[in-house]
């Protein structure tokens, strides 16, 4: 099999297990491994075993038993209809519910990934990926489907704006979590367009910190942030997958603190009381504290030394000095982040969340809060405090002399600078402008360089192992034993093993700080827009081009919304409106800035600027909500739709029997003569009520009406004798 | 009959259905009560008429087909199912299903009355009462169950505190909506306790403005107000309606433009172009501008002629003048009122909303509005304009000087009064007091007594009446022609037939209103909470005397929350959070309160205090919405329970199905001949492909597993060269 064919074709392989035994026991590990091929059995998948690289095998899985695959779909399904996400019920055979709706390729790959991992007591094979007893499972993916893959970069590479039928085509191979990050980026590019335009306009007749362009730019925001809620349902709906969000996975590494007998499904579960997680989250307090303390310390230490080395030092070495904040910043940064993540996530597991869902949005949070401090403070600092007080705080910066006094040549060098210091009023454009495009476009190549080089360096060094190896007449390389018609096809499987997984939340964070960038401080500098929406056009076809060449294919997860992003995106949108306003009020008519003097700006005024302009964008964001909720979308008349035919056929499944009931006015004077003779056996039978002789009275309703017209027309006459009488 | 039986049975009536003709022609009055008839009886509903009062007749109904009521049951029951009201789908067979689900009485009520007026497409019998054609149909009311309203009244005036159970009774007598009312009204009672006690406690050591009980004041708001949704969520669980208030029910009234092809149901239906709508919507503008400058206009008038004369003015007939400006708003006010209530209903009409419930919240929004206006502006201009400012507006009041000049004796009187004028500090605390206290009970009694003195006096004008017709020989009246044993239950039923309908909005408005000072203004006197809960108590057992005695029986709709009130209430808890900050920043520590100089207030002081408590109120309102959804409430638990059972029933249906699966482990080497067999004849067949290739390695788990076993040892083994090689 030649090599382009071995990129053709998966060979009908559902998943690859990737099992490593380097640091096991022969022995234990053969044991182990049979169980794993036994439990794979047992849930009727088919297995095949090759050679892995360096100490592993690799574990080829295929659906030979569609019973357990239909089992699985069934009870999904089932599942999906309780929690509401599909309208009907699905039908008792599962054949026949799987040829009315058949399965698209991410859902029968998930529904097999669910197969190996889900618990046995769920139907699945239990097998949990480096956890317990199945440590040496060290990856469980699907392989790449390089033919569809490549289409698609070449397809996107030519494509301005992809269209719903690319997310579509997403949504079908990679599933609907990663089809939701595509959908977003796209839908803000798209979006972009307006500020973009606008800005560029702005740029060049408005200039910055535009009152105008202040308030365009935070209602495109709102626009923005709104329109995307109501995509997501829309999404949802399109893609069949609205409500799966509240669907509670429960999670494997939930700790219970005992069981106890559930209140609804009468089975025994674990449970974990809400105070003790209550006092847990409790730590997230001093751990904010200490992330804000320790990224800002450093932060404001960096920005102070820059200040200070470049607009008041004047000595020696300033033009190597100027390099220490920086320096400290690409150094410490990284690590104190690295080691902040890493608190954050024990932090997470501590507080032991019950569902998927919940332990992802407490994670989310203490990641966004870091995130926002590491990408905004910076600029906070320069607008709020370097400028507004600069030629108060600045002059204290002299601490710094002391570190720096052995390389001044003279006194004279250190001192007579700051008397006639004053703030640099381009400072925050400047930093501005480095966020929105220079970190972007480092960030940007960082993600595709960064990975392509690691992965280069890394088959190196197993070539040169495998060269050592082989002359030191040691072991073969794991090819050796491979048949020759496999062989292409399992390098490429072994190359795609060694590969990384695809975190889709990495990208969707990158997004969020991007609009929060736009959001926040776009008004400083009005071009910020053009360069995102270069940016992103690019980073689209990159994450493209990184999920099929970089990652693993990842397994196809379902979601319907962006999870906790959403909440981040709201809460930047609205700290927008007080940025912006607070920016334009200090800066605006200022063509340098205020000059570091607080005096001039009035508190009462920046106080009622931003007071005002919150209560407005609030006020704003209801009407957008409003307005959104009241047009209408394909996906929400798609629902409506699903729910009407489900009426429908239930009414006209009864309809039949609806329609056999008599109508008493039909027959009236039989049912009158019946009923007469009825009254008069149930009188012969009991004593009369006064029930029955009220209602006696009067048999039929064209005897009603004829009592009736007695009582209007004596009642008319009346009125005309009375009438008579008053005249 | 005795007088105490007519009132003890209400002889199997269902619905009585008043029919006036006083203005109609006599035979189109007996032709359209044919028709009235007949409607009935076509939908299985029994008819007997009695004579009305002045040109009426009483139509009694009962249902005498089963087979109609079951059909409107059923259609009921879907129609809840599809909306996720019910967890489960009605059994198709309806006296199944109503075995299973026996009908409570408010349900029943409803369900009849739904029979009555829903349109015939719809199954019902189209009777629309004083509308169209039906014009003459003056009210279609159920007859009061005398029996249960005085146990009812007994019970309650001997209880301190309403158990569910009480509100249970309410919701299966009067239906939903109405036991909505008294459940918010009866948790607002339980939850004042604390403000109560907390309020006497400040009044007595803290004193007024004091910054503790603004705290604790705007927490318990914010509570009780998130407590109540959580509880509206768990009350329309325990009575089976939560969800209901988002089935559409249409307008009969809706007016539409065209129509068209609804693209879901694919029926003709009518349609009204959205931007129409929002064009006729923007009349707002200026109906909100009209009433609150007209209201406003009117109150800050008698405002300002109020603290001319008791402050500034002090010349003669002073104690006739006193009253004024009392005079002013009790005669122009209810007036202005009725007449921008008149004018907000038809602009709520114009604006022809297709849903009734949009059609009511449009309306409570600009009757809140015009609430806000009435019940909290003076109290504003007090706390606002009056004492701030008042040192520097007061002396433009001089503008009265004209009007009471020719009273005046000397010019002396008028002008020396000025100079030395200071604002009454004491003013804002009269005025909540008033408010609070005064304008409570005032209310309360006008609520009990005016409903009474006009039935009283309209019984009397009746009586006048029938005496002099007596007199003159004229007609006889109407109880003339009651056959003797139904004379007593007759009189009942007319007297019942002249009351008024009871609308529960207004006296939910009441409860809001009331809110609106807790929340708004009780940090100015410490005791509102105490003077409403004794207002409280009262109002609960009032309400329920007004409904038993001086209205007619109300028609049981159903409500899963007590509506836009909700968005009043977390309106008023959000703006409380504002004027209880800025009022103990004015106020505190000044044992009289601001000097009425303007320059003593810091702006940004003030400006600071209100941002700082707002957003200190958004967050908490936060962290309770998040604390209230952790917590688990008999109401949740049981929606759970009906949906896991409905999962349980379904996974059990297919179980047996799934059972039947062979186990792949079980008969392993059984298969693998069998498939061995199997494919050497496919292999016969047809061509060898990789894929059969690939998986033909390996028959079984138990040879993979081998295979591997034989990749272990060899690669272990190599290991344990390498190292003996190294060492």
């Amino acid at each position: 099999m030649a090599k382009s064919q071995a990129l053709q074709s998966n060979l009908d392989v559902d998943y690859v297990i990737s099992y490593r035994f380097a640091k096991t026991d022969k022995a234990k590990a053969v044991a182990q491994f049979e169980k794993l091929c036994e439990a794979l059995a047992n849930v009727g998948l088919q297995t095949e075993v090759r050679n892995g690289d360096s100490h592993s095998v690799l574990l080829f899985v295929r659906v030979a038993s569609d019973e357990h695959l239909f089992g699985e779909i069934y009870r999904s399904r089932v599942r999906d209809w309780i929690h509401g996400v599909r309208a009907a019920a699905p039908s008792k055979e599962t054949r026949e519910s799987l040829e009315a709706e058949p399965l698209y390729e991410a859902e029968r790959l998930r529904i097999i990934y669910q197969l190996i991992t889900n618990p046995r007591s769920e139907g699945g094979a239990g097998i949990t990926p480096k956890e317990g007893e199945w440590e040496g499972v060290e990856s469980v993916f699907a392989l790449h489907d390089h033919a569809y893959n490549k289409d698609w970069i070449k397809k996107w590479s030519s494509q301005w704006l992809l269209t719903t039928e690319d997310l579509d085509d997403i949504r079908n191979r990679l599933g609907e979590k990663i089809a939701f990050y595509f959908a977003f980026t796209q839908s803000y590019f798209t979006f972009l367009v307006f500020p973009a335009a606008f800005g560029f306009a702005a740029w060049l007749f408005l200039g910055s910190f535009s009152p105008i362009y202040g308030i365009v730019s935070a209602v495109w925001c709102t626009v923005f942030t709104e329109y995307w809620k109501q995509q997501e349902v829309d999404l949802g709906i399109r893609w069949g997958v609205k409500g799966v969000s509240k669907i509670d996975i429960k999670r494997k590494e939930f700790q219970h603190e005992k069981t106890v007998t559930d209140p609804i499904t009468g089975e025994q579960v674990g449970f974990f009381s809400a105070s003790k997680r209550f006092q847990r989250q409790l730590l997230q307090i001093p751990f904010a504290l200490i992330a804000a303390l320790s990224l800002g310390a450093v932060i404001a230490t960096c920005f102070g030394i820059e200040v200070f080395i470049s607009e008041v030092y004047n000595g020696p070495l300033k033009s190597v000095l100027v390099f220490i904040p920086t320096g400290i910043l690409t150094t410490v940064n990284p690590i104190l982040n690295t080691l902040l993540t890493q608190v954050a996530t024990r932090l997470t597991d501590y507080e032991n969340y019950e569902t998927a869902a919940a332990h992802d949005t407490a994670l989310t949070q203490k990641i966004f809060v870091m995130n926002f401090i590491m990408s905004y403070l910076g600029i906070f600092l320069t607008a709020f405090v370097y400028v507004p007080f600069g030629n108060v705080i600045v002059p204290y910066l002299d601490i710094f002399n002391v570190a720096v006094r052995p390389f001044a040549e003279d006194e004279k060098q250190l001192h007579h600078t700051n008397s006639n210091w004053s703030i640099n009023p381009d400072r925050l454009r400047k930093q501005v402008i480095y966020f929105t495009v220079t970190a972007q476009v480092v960030n940007l190549g960082m993600e595709l360089i960064v990975p392509y080089l690691k992965r280069r360096g890394f088959a190196k060094f197993k070539q040169i192992q495998s060269d050592r190896a082989a002359k030191n007449g040691g072991a073969p390389p794991a090819s050796a034993s491979d048949p020759p018609e496999d062989a292409a096809f399992l390098e490429r499987v072994r190359k795609e093993a060694e590969l990384d997984v695809y975190d889709v939340t990495t990208d969707l964070r990158e997004m969020v700080v991007q609009f929060g960038y736009l959001s926040l401080f776009s008004v400083v500098w009005p071009l910020t827009a053009v360069s995102f929406i270069i940016n992103d056009w690019i980073e689209l076809r990159a994450d493209a081009m990184k999920i099929c060449v970089e990652m693993q294919r990842p397994t196809p997860w379902r979601a319907d919304t962006i999870g906790p992003w959403l909440d981040s995106l709201s809460f930047l949108t609205w700290l927008g409106s007080l940025t912006t306003s607070a920016l334009v009020y200090m800066f605006w008519n200022t063509s340098t800035g205020p000059d570091g003097n607080p005096s001039n700006i009035q508190l009462w005024a920046l106080l009622l600027t931003v007071f005002f302009s919150e209560h407005l964008f609030i006020l704003f964001r209801m009407a957008v909500r409003i307005v959104l909720s009241k047009i209408d979308s394909p996906g929400l008349q798609k629902e409506r739709r699903d729910r009407f035919l489900v009426r429908k056929q239930y009414f006209e499944e009864n309809l039949s029997a609806m329609e056999k009931i008599p109508k008493m006015s039909d027959g009236g004077g039989e049912i009158t003569r019946k009923s007469l003779e009825e009254d008069a056996r149930l009188g012969s039978l009991h004593e009369t009520t006064p029930e029955t002789k009220f209602w006696g009275r009067q048999r039929g309703w064209r005897e009603t009406a004829s009592v009736a017209r007695g009582f209007i027309e004596r009642a008319q006459n009346e009125t005309t004798v009375e009438r008579k009488k008053e005249l």
